[in-house]
């Protein structure tokens, strides 16, 4: 059994780098906040007698030896960096859960055969710079290293100047550190476990993902000379695109999500009829052909709108991740310990994207999910127990037992 | 006449100060673009023999004596600053036009029997400080000096602050220069004198004005993980009052307009549903009875929507500007002088908000419109034809001279 209390503070601890007035956390990626983490983790680690090393995109890897060390370590963690109005917990948990095992192994003695490698990858988040999971996608050759070093925050920073800026732009290559299988801790950010009372999630499955940037043309005009049949509203088309992505992800029922979380109106002005937007979409399902057809829609509900209100619309994909189906024998070994401990349980997919789900296109891969209060993330009153938090670093911990070999 | 070449070339030269790269202006009112402009135009006066001053909210008055100095002059001009991406008219026009008249009549060695004071009259256009036609707001008593002084740009910069960085935070109290009665000369931004070939148009009424600052605050979560029915979303809430503003505003016909201009997301990223949106409203009409019903219908679809999505919108209305009636004999002496100069002419009501339009409560008030290509204003691409402005100067300055005396 992990220390409860021990994980519990290191939570709270980590909390306060880049904690907000309303009790949440704002640690975008590579941010001088993250920084302060980081390095509060690398001395963690350091302290827990790991070795770390981190790749040229700031990914952390602290190395706990095995007995066997020719064979790669498992590979266990999350992220450190949060949203702008973000929680405590998303991330933060799954990479303290591994900290918190290794303290444990380490204080009950306990040698594996395996090597275990605890990480924290950069970037998962994806609202500073596209896409979410961003490390763990190089890590799995979705893009290159240079690709990703070159993308750009709003401001024009490019992830190698961050890197720099903050000083975690590490020797190893990205890939260098092998994996035998991966296992990630989270909260669920979604309200069936806590609906159904369930402590763990075991999860076998996650949503595909489709990012787009958008980007409307139409023509500023005086609000109060300009008729209302003359006018190219670039907002006025905003909103039918927003109403249009609702009902099209709604169409699908529980099987799909779609949300614009980005637009920005160009030059505005209280008297002028916006003539540009720049906007962001997110769709997503776990189906490959809901997938398919999201995309459909969207684009022939977006030409309609465009054609109808007479203005430009561009919508490009700049990121699409295929549906997840974690490995079959790592699912059940993610079950086999929750049953083993003694916590209620169920299979679960998982709403949100995960480093795990890049992991498991390489390597076996599975998550253990925990409830959150109300099914609420990405907002600073994300909340988790202390008692179910510890229950999944219990789950991570005997499962990566298991698949270390002690 | 006047100098139509001139004035053409003071327009263009004008245009400099906060020239973009497309053609227009962004010269937003106290920037240093502004100061810039309000320098040159100062010299201007001065040049022209013309006694400057300017009063606590910077608006500047140049006076050129008549012969009875014991009653107050005949005020002329306009606005000299514009949107953030403006055109070289809109306001400009009027104010120049103003200036060139005094050359005209200084080169012609005409005495007028009235004096006759030119104007250029602090932020007109609103979007950087609400609400537009702040000065001549303030000049009427709608609002107090101090009050206006301690309104905040988005930025949280003061007026007063404002005016003290740009050095035009003037000795003279606002109201103290008196007029006799008030003339304006502008482009029609609008579609209605190019559309019927009309060179001028007599403007004798102008649209009221409500604007709101709106406030939604739903709940931000997860793009991926919040299933639709669950969600709170700011921006799906705007996007249907948008739409609703848009048809309440279609439902009058040609007799009103509405517009959401600006709309800010608060910590906006692609995958966080958006919780918290600040927008604002203008709409328009020039029918008192129709103004009522746009507020009523507003805030009704507001509640309806803001209820059925489960979120709080608060919507406060920030400025309430009544329709216009121009001075009957005022609008006959600009009809008369453009019968005299034997220009094509109409009636015509502004879509726009003007000075003149404040000015017309205390005093005897009329305006001259000129066609703008394709009735586009608040645009860098707005366009005039140099014709067109010169024979609205000329319909000016005959206007003025009846009413001044020669
Ligand atoms: N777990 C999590 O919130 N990941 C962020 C990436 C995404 O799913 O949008
Ligand atoms: N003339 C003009 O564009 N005024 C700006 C104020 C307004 O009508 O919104």
């Amino acid at each position: 059994q992990i220390d409860s209390a021990r994980l519990w503070g290191t939570i709270h601890e980590t909390a306060q780098f880049g904690a907000t007035p309303k009790g949440g956390v704002r640690r975008l990626t590579l941010s001088a906040e993250d920084k302060q983490v980081r390095d509060w983790f690398r001395k963690a680690c350091a302290d827990a007698g790991l070795e770390v090393q981190v790749d040229a995109l700031g990914s952390m890897f602290g190395l706990r030896k095995g007995r066997d060390m020719s064979k790669p370590p498992i590979g266990v963690g999350s992220h450190l960096d949060t949203q702008p109005t973000g929680g405590k917990y998303d991330g933060v948990l799954g990479t303290l859960a591994a900290l918190e095992m290794v303290r444990t192994l380490n204080d009950a003695g306990i040698e594996t055969e395996l090597p275990i490698c605890i990480c924290n990858w950069t970037n998962e988040e994806g609202s500073r710079f596209a896409p979410a999971m961003m490390a763990s996608a190089a890590y799995v050759g979705d893009f290159t290293t240079d690709d990703i070093l070159s993308r750009k925050d709003a401001e024009g920073v490019t992830v190698a100047q961050a890197l720099d800026t903050i000083g975690y732009r590490g020797d190893a290559p990205v890939g260098r550190q092998k994996f035998t299988s991966f296992v990630e801790l989270h909260i669920e950010q979604g309200p069936i476990l806590e609906a159904e009372n369930k402590t763990i999630g075991v999860v076998d499955s996650g949503q595909g993902v489709l990012w787009y940037d958008g980007k409307i043309t139409g023509f500023e005009s005086h609000a109060g000379s300009t008729p209302m049949p003359l006018r190219r509203d670039a907002l006025a088309t905003l909103s039918e695109i927003v109403l249009a992505m609702e009902s099209i992800a709604k169409k699908h029922g529980p099987k799909a999500v779609g949300t614009i979380g980005e637009a920005v109106i160009a030059a505005p002005s209280r008297n002028v009829i916006p003539g540009e937007i720049t906007f962001t979409v997110d769709c997503r399902s776990a189906d490959a052909g809901i997938m398919d057809a999201l995309d459909r829609d969207l684009r022939a509900a977006v030409s309609e709108i465009a054609a109808k209100r007479k203005v430009e619309v561009q919508l490009d994909l700049v990121w699409r991740k295929a549906p997840t189906h974690f490995d079959p024998k790592l699912v059940d070994a993610v079950e086999n310990a929750a049953k083993q401990l003694g916590y209620s349980h169920r299979r679960i997919t998982s709403g949100a994207g995960h480093d795990a789900c890049n992991l498991n296109t390489v390597m076996p891969a599975a998550m253990v999910f925990v409830p959150c209060k109300d099914g609420i993330s990405h907002n600073e009153l994300e909340d988790a127990k202390q008692t179910d938090c510890a229950a999944g670093a219990n789950v991570l911990m005997h499962t990566v037992l298991a698949l270390a070999g002690v």
